[in-house]
């Protein structure tokens, strides 16, 4: 099956990238206050997608493994940085299955290893310069600050609705942000710049802003999902954290949609109130009102169809190149983001 | 005078990098959550030193003003960014005569603005290659990411002593932490790269880490002493605000070291209470042990002598340059740095 080959090429990726993210951690003081705490989230169990990503996709386009895992490492270092601050922004709790780093050490420490993961990320992406040249190396630092742009612009979104409580979000307006805050640094930058690594400076990068955009919303919408029901041992957040935080999820677009104008007003207050203002009842109200209005159906229906895309936008992009594994792997990534549990 | 000389070379470089970061702030949506944020503190008085050292140091060593003018935009921006987090992880109430970005927009959306001003002060090192080569603007973009993990490392010091209300600071720490946390982006780097784009690439930039240490050490500790006695309309920041946050500065370890056995341990209840849990009469008397032992005085010292050092290392560093405004400007920062109100 294609997911299992999915899932052994993220072990061998994901292993690989592992092992050479370990060489950028500082083996110094302080550790304590500083880098025990950056390396917390990279030794928790992840998936090792969006890095696994770039490295197929630059094998795909004709790189060695090699020309493409120091881009892997900068992608996963860059990533948990990022997760440490939504984390922060979000008030999560949990994440990977233990508790958030600013639950741990506090929000000073926490937002100050955050920073220093995010530019630690520059130092492969720099080396790069070494194997690829100077000229190559610029244009995927370039590409990072896009990517960088793109997250903060889908991050303010979501903050903003949150924090305006904003009632008009619709499906184009989260899709929107899900594009920005997710896809660009999920599947659109590790696809593009292992494009860059694999056929060099002169490729067109603009399609796979479209297939990374259909795998990463299909990801994306799966994972609020599972923050419904998923088994929250193997999915490794607080089950319902979403609606505890307030977020625009499309199950609460859709739910607000079709409920009642009674049930609408409801579902605004509660949507107003912090997580420390709610109850547990109050979160179950609106996980029951998901289940009679067949919200999360729903949001699986859109999912599959994104996935659809996904694979149409694959034959358009990756027809040209020789068969491969790696080939194959980002065929299966179109539908195993939707097979996750 | 050369302090006036000093104020005229901040005032000119400082318009010229001001008018050129303007370029730099995106102007589209999302405005109201993410790029009206970015722009508050770069649009609020500063004196610009940091931008306009990097300026002077690369025309003393034989370049265009213009060739510098990127790498000074990008100085300003990852300041400015450094401060929205730092603002956060203190928990600081003013920056520059205004409520701190946190207190005007809330934790999440400020934490945003500040990663993404970190990651937009790559794009004028990035485009750096088009006027200095890739190579040049690669060297450059290393020394940036060294800077931020040395700044990080300064943070995570003093927040650590905070946190653990650490006794043993002594002033050999402090220092250090000074150097880190203070120095490497306010005065090392500006003049590393300033040197770098002047000089080129051989250029040995050890003996900037010695000059700028000098002088951004006796920066710091004026700016702790105008805290305590600046006027606060001119200073911008909340007066004994230090006092407040708990701050080790070099006031607070001559204090502990000079006091009585009582008060000492008086001082280190208090130091670890948080700005909610002290009172306006318990931060006064520590202001008043301050003046019964002297420590702002002996501050005073220490800092003029460390800007005596400066001007020791100047001469090493600068004397093989031809004449310039340039140099004269570098020469006045070093005694420039107590002279502010």
């Amino acid at each position: 099956m294609t997911h299992a080959l999915v899932s052994t090429t993220l072990q061998e990726y994901g292993s690989l990238t592992r092992a050479a993210l370990e060489r950028y951690l500082p083996d110094r003081e302080p550790r304590r206050h500083l880098y025990d705490l950056l390396a917390e989230y990279p030794r928790r169990p992840g998936k090792m997608m969006r890095s696994s990503l770039c490295i197929a996709t630059a094998r795909a386009f004709g790189a060695r493994l090699e020309d493409a895992l120091g881009t892997a490492v900068a992608i996963e270092l860059l990533h948990n940085a990022l997760l440490i601050h939504d984390d922060i922004e979000d008030g999560s709790e949990q994440r990977r299955g233990k508790p958030t780093l600013h639950v741990l050490h506090g929000v000073p420490l926490a937002l100050n290893a955050g920073d220093t993961l995010t530019l630690l990320s520059l130092r492969p992406l720099i080396e790069n310069a070494t194997t690829m040249g100077a000229r190559l190396s610029l244009r995927i630092l370039a590409e990072t600050e896009r990517m960088a742009r793109e997250s903060a612009e889908g991050q303010a979104m979501e903050l903003g609705w949150r924090r305006d409580n904003t009632a008009e979000v619709d499906e184009a307006a989260y899709l929107e942000m899900v594009l920005k805050k997710t896809c660009w640094l999920a599947t659109i930058y590790p696809s593009r710049v292992g494009a860059l690594i694999g056929a060099g400076d002169g490729i067109d990068l603009e399609p796979f802003v479209r297939f990374g955009f259909f795998v990463g919303a299909a990801f994306q919408i799966q994972d609020d999902v599972l923050n419904l029901v998923g088994d929250w041992k193997r999915y490794g957040k607080e089950r319902d954290g979403d609606i505890w935080e307030g977020k625009r999820t499309l199950m609460i677009i859709h739910l607000l949609r079709e409920s009642t104008a009674d049930e609408r007003e409801r579902l605004h207050g509660l949507l107003r109130l912090s997580r420390e203002e709610k109850t547990a009842e109050q979160v179950r109200w609106i996980r029951a009102r998901m289940d009679t209005y067949g919200s999360i159906d729903y949001a699986g229906q859109i999912a599959r169809g994104l996935a659809g895309a996904a694979l149409h936008e694959y034959s358009l992009v990756f027809a040209g190149l020789p068969a491969s594994r790696d080939k194959q792997f980002i065929e299966g990534i179109a539908t195993w983001v939707l097979d996750r549990t």
